[in-house]
């Protein structure tokens, strides 16, 4: 393209994270670069949105040269306030979210600010990729990951993938040796959760939770096989929720008369 | 079944709002109900869920007799602490959660916190269904859905609709004739929203952000038909999220070598 595309990067865990700023660093090299982040983590926030408060919106010099502000809202927030206010009027040809400190393969896609940013963009049909690496690491090691997004950012700008769907992408630790891609199916998973119950000082109860991932998926064409087999995953998701296959089920064997 | 099923009952709104209270009056007469809802209001909260700070969860005497508890959580926070801590080691029949002050037809269900909780029971293999009003009123007249909700409830649990869905059912207001059900798929829209600029007192500026749903999707078979046509919407949600009809458009037509 003659002109340098428009992209917004945007992430869950908040705009002073390492993840984010190696991606911006991987995208200023291919286009003209904005930042809408978080101003604190906002991991685990699913699709949440803000509607009874107001949002906070300033500009932030933390990427230097690079156009960025800071947000009070969850990462979908940002997607919105950033096409509809910082850029309005302007085509947006690619939204970028992440890296991720921590995986959100399988079914965290669902509990995944990263991706709620990627799929919001989706909803506006602008392409949009959500990043993330298998290190929960505050300080994780990005070291490894800028040439495998380049290039999955080049192919999404040049040939794209078809309209109103987002790509959840997972990328191997810097331990694992990397094989190559793998276009996957989300893996059927859940979590087996844990509710630890404590006390505080003034005597009331508390809990924390933990939980395990519960595969319950061996197919060679998931996201956790190609993790789990050095691979990159990338999963394209979508927004429509209907389980179609559900539909005539439900309409020859319940009665609704 | 001859002995009572297990049915717990959760929302977005609050446990005082007067939607949970229809819901759980409606599910009295069918099974033994236990109730774990927000302490306070978590509409827009998508499918959040609680990872870095503690929850509280507390008994609560509003529906009288009935097993009821406050969490300082999230919906899907909610299901998670009933399931694995307030009904540890008992098998949930069905998870209604609900009534929602306010429709969550087409892509509101992305940002409801009322699906989630739904979402998230059908993630762990309970039967689920999300109700929701199209009336966004804190007294709105809840008075003419009880038999339409008691209608699929019964359907759910005799004929049940498969593994891993979720029901997403929206109810007209009052002042609709309803004419009967509709079992439809996800209509395509989305919000087109403004962001007005304010200032603070302290001179700093601020958002309120306002939006309008587009349908741009004139299918019958859709949520928004049926709502507008005076009938109750039921789609069949999964969380799959794999849009699996890009896979082979990847695999063919992307170079990741």
């Amino acid at each position: 393209m003659a002109q340098k595309p428009l992209i917004l990067v945007t992430n869950d865990d908040g705009i002073t994270s390492k993840g984010i700023k190696t991606l911006v660093a991987a995208v200023a090299d291919i286009g003209e670069v904005v930042v809408v982040a978080p101003d604190s983590p906002q991991s685990g926030m699913g699709h949440a949105i803000t509607i009874s408060e107001p949002l906070r919106l300033n500009a932030n010099s933390i990427f230097g040269k690079i156009e960025a502000y800071e947000c009070s809202g969850t990462p979908a927030d940002c997607v919105k306030i950033a096409k509809n206010f910082v850029l309005k009027g302007r085509k947006i040809d690619l939204v970028v979210s992440g890296i991720n400190h921590g995986t959100n393969s399988s079914i965290n896609v669902i509990y995944s600010g990263t991706m709620s940013a990627a799929i919001e963009a989706a909803i506006e049909s602008i392409p949009a990729i959500g990043f993330s690496l298998c290190d929960y690491a505050a300080d994780a090691d990005f070291s490894h990951v800028t040439p495998f997004m380049q290039k999955i950012i080049i192919e999404t700008l040049t040939k794209g993938f078809g309209k109103h769907i987002a790509l959840n992408v997972n990328l191997p630790n810097a331990k694992a040796t990397i094989k190559g891609f793998k276009i996957c199916r989300q893996a059927v998973t859940k979590y087996k959760e844990e509710f630890e119950k404590r006390t505080d000082p003034m005597g009331r109860h508390y809990f924390w939770t933990a939980g395990e991932l519960i595969n319950m998926d061996n197919g060679e064409d998931t996201d956790e096989w190609a993790l789990a087999n050095g691979y990159i995953s990338i999963v394209p998701c979508q927004f429509d929720l209907t389980a179609h296959h559900s539909i005539p089920l439900l309409n020859s064997e319940w009665d609704l008369s």
